[in-house]
């Protein structure tokens, strides 16, 4: 008891504050906007939506009967969104001294969130005019010239593209951080009483941020996509055709791209420099356990979760899928423009299609995860894991279900009878080569295999074997997925190319259409993907406040096992993500190919890196991978070390603290953070989205005064291809290394070589430290930055003529 | 004098064999051939050697006068090696405690080499039974059918000169480390007298083994040149033409990047797994200082840097050469036939005479290194880093009038009278690149600047901060030799493309050639750099034997301070190494389509990576090179794991170790190392070997049955490309972070930030600790790897059609 009462003394500056949801209606720093919504009567939307509804379908019966079937399922899906968040939210927050602690999350987060989107939507804007200008002056291409669609008309469409693409993955990030800051202390409470229902509370807490991070992916292209369908009066006479539409909605892939890369970098920086900062003094330093009260840190550290895993990955994850969306709509199209098909809205529209039964499928996914029907008997412990694979299994199931119909359904065609089996098959290839990915990251970073153990072993000849073997396990990490994505890209284009499509002279052209599918197969279960991904920071949330509030040993095991399952889930939906950012990456390159054919009127199919600028451009793309890792790695070492430094500074101050004595001051560690993570995310941020352009424009001039025509293009798609190839092997190592230590030092802590206190478990934690900016601020800011770059060369284009 | 004793003591062993020099006269392991060749009277040498030198004019002679003065200056530079060797063995071994140390050494690494020469060239036997094979089924090009070449006399060609360059690759590295065994020793006692005297012996113990791997390198392709010229009658009716000839030799560099590859593995295994395994224990667990004579591991450590640093950098150094100098003789050769010149010969041959100035130019560097007249008179302690830039300019200097005097010389011609000066500026280009390589690693790697100093205060919070930093660092330094090698690729292109050369059709042509010149120019200082990079070694080792032999302090003081200039040059040159690989690797690019064309009898000017197979090509290409360095560093890691069980071992069953009372058994410790390493360097470097050769079989045969024509040797062009520039980044990274901590440490041994032993100094020795393995095992390897696939893939070619 006399603990619980220290605890609440240290956290007396959060008590004032009301604890009745939401938290943010009473503060006086919630936006104007923000306020008006929440005041408004419960009737207003109903009313709202129903306009909204009314509306969509309208767009929709006008562009196509597929467009009405996508907003239905979204419309369902988002229904069922709502389900599971009241769901979560009806449960108890638990006693206050837990609830005192989620507080104090809470308003760090969406403090930290407010502060960052509002610096991320002043960048947007300025680029928003930035694009504007450039396409005021750009050419039109000579199909849009036919269609009559001018040059002003052409810019507003990109920019409102770009910001409404900004706007969204702006809210699934905000959505991912809402939900997991008030679940995570419901998961809390419910482990006190079993830890299946703690596992259904955190999964369906995910699974409410992941159904919207998808629905609202898909439903932002559709919407576009009609609007700008019956805006335009595409398909009539002297207007645009639709094989040509995808094209204009390359603006929204970027602005949710743009907005999830710096979403990324900064939650990124946040949550590992708050957490190396934590472990350095507290762990190592003063030998006080994980999440202890007592480090002035454990809030920062807590609040980094939030931000930085729950909401980036939401960004990341719709920027994955709309990116994806776009550039298998845009292939489609050109693929059925070549092939001459008489209605190629079915090949435009799959992606959309295929993403809205992600929803349903992974929503029976989500529902398969049970509590026991009686919740007064404590059901015995079962592992969480076999739990959650057992609900893959079922989602994957069936998506090949829904795959197979889809396929069916939209890409028969007369021309080509047996085209949509391969086209399925083309899915299979994907499905199968993300289950592989799951597989070989789970192999090289679960302490029941033979790396981590290995690794764990050469902690014992001290810190540096440890590295060594770490960064060697990492690089050898890289081989096999390398050579999955190589077979997967071959063989989803033969599929594709055999397909029996061809083009008027008779070429076979379902190649690269192929290699779309088989991106869409692998994404196919992104929404119950998403959840276990989310799952894991709910969890260790959970952990933190269950260690926070001193709870019985036996809430923290249940919190503990809830935690390792979210570590390697964490792990494994990285090895999914860059995957499928791989597979992305080589369609946005087509679409980029594809794009400016269209503008330089001249057939622009090939990249030869027997040139020697397409070489250097080359050289050049990798070497922006090395320094963008090198600069969001260096922030998260200069920011721990000032959290380091303040942390140490307020255990000497206040000598009290290691004795409850005193309350350390966290709010200060939280703002140190903050600010620090703000400051630092600008520079690998702004060097991704510059150098891209700053090349393509140089080459520009110089293939201008050397007599090279498209020389910018070219060294962009070089520097583009090598960066995505560099990236995916950067990413791959960081992320392996990374998540291999953390298993390595838990490996040793579950008792292994000495256990916790022993000469090995510090080594281990250093290269645990080592591996956490590797694996959660580098590493996935990889994923995105790939396809940022691939967006922004597809946006800006023009440019580079 | 008790210490001297114990030392005695300890390295009683050894005491039994005789001192005198060479020791392997006396040895039962010495080889029969070189007993034979021992055994002879010198006057059977002189006539040897009268009667090869006749022979080698006569061919020459009937080639070329170029070829004829080539021959003289590299006679003349071997005798003026001979003459630097003679002064070096005539200075003294200091009294018998250094020379029993030196005498351990040298067992041990003529040991090492032995055994590992041994099983390189078993392998290099079984691949030449390979090539054979192949050459013998495979066709051959028009233009050799209608010279009457057969494939049987090709394959042969190809096997000679593959042995040939194997051959002098491995002399190469003997005579690296002959030296460098038998002048540590009389560095250590010049150290007692001045530091300027032990100074000068180093350099010039470096020097003679720079001439002759320079001399070899630039003698081997000379001879092998006339004498196919002579065999074969090159330019009579119905025979071959010149410009073809330069193809012929690309066996000989790929004997020489296969065994330095071998050579550099093992060495880097062997030097940095003792390295590590005796710091490990030694410095960290029981506090005893670098090369304590109590270390077991000591003997290890000092043979490591011998056969390490000193043999695998000459085989790096001479491979580099070779492959330069073919891939310029062959793209000269091409050019010049593109041209239709005249007299090609200047073109074809220019390298070669570039390299002979070289060793002139490197000679005089050399030589204004002296020691100050008077011996008796102590002169006072100058910066020895100032007087071997000193050196390097006067070098520079040299190198630069002789290079303009070769252009005009050899490049000029009437068809376009301004193109010498091209390629004189092209020439600039590259001596100006080097000179940039040069500056920014030492500016990241001295802890003279901003970076090191930065890293330094960040092992101050702890081992994990450091990690993070080292790495950010060493990926963020690859920024500016990329932009300088773009830079430098770009221009010497244009300078070469604007030099007035054209095509018959008026296409500018000679853009290829001038970065061959540029290529040319970087090198052409390589015997001087390769001095300086000797020199490193050397001193190390002095310092070695100074500190085991219980020196007094001043004299310590002496070679730790030629030590700490060493570690400067040795990271500066192999910032020079990665450039010049970087740029050889291009211009060896553009042989192998040459080639490709040329067998294929089609163009092959274009690697596509827009197609998917290729692109597949790119990512297995950069894959390789994380696979390779995994294996690289994790051999290292496992090695020293060895050592660090075998030292702690000894120091628990001989307690007496650490009083002085027992002596440790360093013989066991050389042969944990020697075998381990010799295990270890197989799996890379097999990898490396074997890996472009089934992907470029593999994809043939996909090609074949997906009706795509050359898909084989496009995947493999895609595949090297990729390779190579994921190689140079993961060089420049591994060799700038390993730099980088090394000297952070060194700053931190200097008294800043609490100095040796404070908790900062732990961190640092961590650091040190995990670049060893990446400075000086993955990081060189990949210099070696990068050229070794280069000229693998131009020998394999046929195999790919």
């Amino acid at each position: 008891m006399m603990m619980d009462d220290d605890v609440e003394e240290a956290l007396a500056p959060y008590q004032d504050k009301p604890r009745t949801f939401p938290i943010m209606r009473s503060k006086s720093k919630t936006p104007w906007i923000l306020r008006v919504l929440f005041g408004l009567n419960r009737r207003v939307y109903y009313l709202l939506s129903v306009l909204v509804l009314g509306a969509l379908f309208y767009i929709g019966v006008n562009t196509s009967p597929i467009i009405v079937f996508v907003f239905g399922l979204c419309s369902l899906s988002l229904i069922f969104a709502l389900y599971l968040a009241t769901w979560v939210l009806a449960k108890d927050e638990g006693p206050p001294e837990m609830s005192q602690i989620s507080d104090a999350i809470r308003d760090g987060a969406e403090g930290f969130f407010r502060t960052q989107y509002g610096t991320i939507s002043k960048m947007a804007i300025l680029l928003a005019f930035v694009i504007l200008g450039i396409y005021m002056f750009r050419n039109t291409t000579s199909q849009q010239q036919s269609s009559g669609l001018e040059r002003s008309s052409l810019a507003f469409i990109t920019v409102i593209s770009f910001l409404l693409g900004a706007l969204c993955s702006g809210i699934a990030g905000y959505v991912g951080m809402w939900v997991s800051v008030r679940a995570n202390v419901r998961v809390s409470s419910a482990a006190r009483r079993s830890a299946r229902e703690a596992l259904q509370v955190a999964t369906r807490a995910g699974g409410f941020s992941a159904i919207i991070v998808v629905g609202m992916a898909v439903m932002g292209v559709a919407v576009l996509y009609a609007t700008f369908y019956v805006y335009l009066g595409v398909d009539q006479a002297n207007s645009m055709k639709v094989t040509e539409l995808p094209l204009l909605l390359v603006g929204y892939g970027f602005g949710a791209s743009f907005v999830a890369l710096f979403a990324q970098l900064g939650g990124g920086i946040y949550t590992k420099a708050a957490d190396v900062g934590a472990d350095l003094v507290g762990k190592v330093e003063q030998g006080i356990p994980e999440d202890d009260p007592r480090n002035p840190a454990v809030i920062a550290d807590l609040v980094g979760d939030n931000v930085g895993d729950c909401a980036a990955r939401g960004a990341d994850l719709f920027e994955s899928i709309a990116a994806e969306v776009i550039s298998a709509m845009i292939l489609g199209g050109s693929m059925a423009k070549r092939c001459k098909i008489e209605d190629p809205s079915g090949f435009i529209l799959f992606p959309l299609v295929i993403h809205s039964f992600d929803l349903v499928v992974s929503a029976c996914g989500i529902l398969s995860i049970r509590s026991t029907r009686d919740p007064s008997v404590k059901s015995p412990v079962e592992d969480p894991m076999a739990i959650l694979q057992k609900g893959y299994s079922i989602t994957i199931f069936l998506a090949l279900i829904a795959f197979f119909g889809s396929t069916r359904w939209l890409l028969y065609t007369d021309q080509a009878p047996a085209a949509w089996l391969h086209f399925a098959l083309c899915g299979l290839v994907g499905i199968i080569t993300a289950y592989v990915f799951v597989w070989i990251s789970q192999y090289y970073t679960d302490y029941k295999y033979e790396p981590v153990r290995t690794l764990a072993l050469s902690c014992s000849t001290g810190h540096g074997t440890n590295i060594i073997a770490g960064v060697s396990l990492g690089l050898e990490s890289t081989a096999l997925p390398v050579i999955t994505i190589s077979v997967s890209i071959i063989s989803a284009y033969w599929l594709g190319r055999t397909s029996g499509l061809v083009e008027s002279d008779g070429t076979p052209t379902g190649g690269l259409f192929g290699t779309a599918v088989a991106t869409m197969g692998m994404l196919c279960t992104a929404g119950y993907v998403l959840t276990m991904d989310m799952f894991g920071p709910i969890a260790d949330n959970a952990g933190g406040i269950v260690e926070m509030s001193q709870q019985p040993d036996s809430v923290r095991e249940i919190t503990d096992l809830l935690d390792a399952v979210g570590n390697t889930t964490k792990a494994t939906t990285k090895g999914f993500a860059i995957g499928s950012a791989a597979l992305a990456s080589f369609l946005l390159f087509s679409a980029y190919m594809d794009e400016v054919s269209s503008f330089a009127h001249q057939p622009f199919n090939q990249v030869d890196i027997a040139i020697p600028e397409v070489f250097v451009g080359g050289l050049l793309g990798s070497m922006l991978i090395y320094l963008f890792s090198a600069w969001a790695c260096a922030a998260v070492g200069r920011t721990a070390q000032e959290v380091v430094n303040e942390v140490r500074r307020q255990f000497i101050d206040r000598p009290g603290i290691m004795t409850y004595q005193e309350k350390p001051d966290y709010g200060r560690c939280v703002a140190i953070v903050a600010s620090a993570s703000l400051r630092e995310m600008i520079k690998p941020g702004a060097l991704a989205v510059i150098s891209p352009i700053v090349t393509g424009i140089v080459f520009k001039i110089l293939g201008h005064y050397t007599d090279q025509p498209l020389l910018g293009a070219k060294v962009v798609a070089s520097m583009l291809m090598f960066a995505t190839v560099s990236g995916i092997l950067m990413a791959l190592f960081l992320n392996t290394s990374g998540g291999a230590w953390d298993n390595a030092k838990k490996y040793i802590e579950s008792g292994a070589l000495g256990g916790k206190g022993s000469e090995a478990h510090k080594a281990a934690v250093t290269g645990d430290t080592v591996g956490d900016p590797f694996k959660d601020t580098a590493g996935p800011s990889l994923h995105v930055l790939i396809k940022m770059l691939a967006t922004i060369t597809l946006v800006m284009a023009p440019m580079f003529l």
